[in-house]
């Protein structure tokens, strides 16, 4: 028996800091409709899907606080449930949290087919700074406005409706980091579903890294970690021009091999669909990355030892 | 002052099982004296790069002990330390290393221009199996002819002669690995040196993997990795036809940003070569990939607590 399941990818053009949040989740109803047009049993939406990337301003406290949910689902985001619930379509989306306590965090929730969330995930790798760069017109503050993710990085069995693959969820930046692979690698993962918003340049004008070189970047990270623990990787953008600021577009879906099946073509909402047929993860797990047969943990002490780089001294070792 | 390094690598093609330890080691001479012509003052030659890649075959001990350098140099390999002294150039070669007291080990050494070894690595990740594959024409018996490398993952700051470059070691199979890249990440690694033979096939005829997915992953291996540390690698292969089983080829030499600069366009003996400017890994190292300010090891804990796939129960998380 197969264990295939139809994956969308729903990549979003920008959203711009005065799109009404009902002008902006009539898009993602769209697109949801529109994977859910095509067969697909499970959609993937963006990281903060349902605002522009407001980490990019230093905010008064009343615009920041209207950018994040009190609860999921709430009112505001309900339709989105109910069609998806209507539809038999699960998805992956990414918003920005408060809890109850007032804790905040840059999350993603998978929802299931029936509605009911089956993960959650609470970025850790934030990027940015938590002191506004001075002088410049667009910062990077999610060090500021969120809190380090403490859910670790859970991988769950997912429902039968879904072929039971094993699912991870990362948020951007976490994709360049081989370490939160390597935690859901080794739960076995299957699937692993991310939401980026990723700078096409510095608008600020402050290095020289084009759309094209960061583009790169995206790819191969999601390409590398993905053949590296055998897994199929949806990794899903906000693209465009977002208030005088770009995003890179890239969305793609790739094979455990790390080959790219289905990329998007467009920085707007666009729909990019490919079967995820999770036996293909069994030839890296069980050869090339055999973990038990192969990795040597004994020798990996600073990965968990140590936080930043300790150069060796001027002696050369012998 | 700039803190460049002109680096070659030295792509081999194949090396037969009756070819003479002297017909391979002026092949080696001769790459070294094109790399030095052309100005580079490192060159890198492959993995088990002064014989055949004798691991396919179950050997008798007679045969088997053939292959391996009782020390390093000896007088079968002393030549090629004499010449890259007299040119004033230093290398990286993969060779089978038997101890005083008897260990073996999948080995590689930092040579410098002046003719002394600056450092050693050992393979930790070894491929393959300890008991022959029964019925099969070629085996792959690293694991039964080696021991897993006991000295870590050492990075070095190279003499000054390479910039002072802070340069670190890996061999074949553990480019694969990215733990093994991020323990040198995590010295500041500015440089990865790596040798390989890498099969561009099954020679057993077992799966469907063919020349040009096997190169796509090593490519994608080391251009990842090399990103994800903010890291030049020269990675460099034996190649071609050996013994009736395939070798890829593919050597190449990365930019901290992932992209190649140098890559070999055939399947035989052929320098490639790059100048390694070492300030270029400065934007990675304090952006993206500051580890200090961004990573989070509280969460690595399964990399090292570890070492095979513990996958979640049927029941969903909440």
């Amino acid at each position: 028996m197969s264990r295939s399941l139809r994956v969308a990818g729903a990549q979003m053009g920008p959203t711009q800091r005065d799109d009404s949040r009902a002008k902006t989740l009539a898009r993602l109803i769209a697109l949801l409709d529109e994977a859910a047009a095509k067969g697909a049993g499970l959609v993937v939406f963006p990281e903060l899907a349902f605002t522009t990337f407001f980490p990019r301003w230093l905010l008064e406290a009343n615009e920041l606080a209207s950018y994040f949910e009190p609860a999921m689902p709430n009112p505001a985001v309900q339709p989105l449930f109910d069609r998806a619930r209507e539809l038999n379509i699960g998805f992956y989306v990414g918003y920005a949290e408060k809890t109850p306590d007032g804790h905040h965090f840059n999350s993603s929730i998978l929802v299931g087919p029936d509605g009911e969330i089956v993960s959650k995930y609470r970025k850790i790798h934030l990027p940015g700074s938590v002191e506004p760069r001075a002088g410049e017109k667009y910062q990077q503050l999610e060090k500021r406005y969120f809190e380090y993710g403490d859910l670790g990085f859970p991988a769950v069995r997912a429902p039968d409706a879904w072929a039971g693959a094993i699912t991870g969820m990362l948020i951007c930046n976490d994709r360049r980091w081989p370490e939160a692979w390597r935690v859901l690698g080794l739960q076995g993962a299957e699937l692993v579903c991310i939401g980026y918003n990723s700078a096409a340049y510095d608008p600020n004008g402050g290095d020289r890294e084009d759309a094209a070189l960061r583009t790169f970047h995206a790819k191969l990270a999601v390409q590398s970690n993905a053949y590296m623990n055998a897994t199929w990787a949806v990794a899903v953008a906000k693209a465009g021009d977002e208030d005088g600021a770009g995003l890179i577009g890239g969305s793609c879906i790739v094979d455990p091999n790390g080959v790219i099946v289905a990329e998007a073509a467009t920085l707007a909402d666009e729909i990019i669909i490919a079967d995820c047929d999770f036996d293909l993860c069994r030839q890296g797990k069980t050869k090339m990355f055999n973990f038990e047969a192969h990795r040597r943990p004994q020798w990996y002490g600073p990965i968990t030892g140590q936080v930043g780089v300790v150069e060796p001294g001027r002696e050369t070792a012998g």
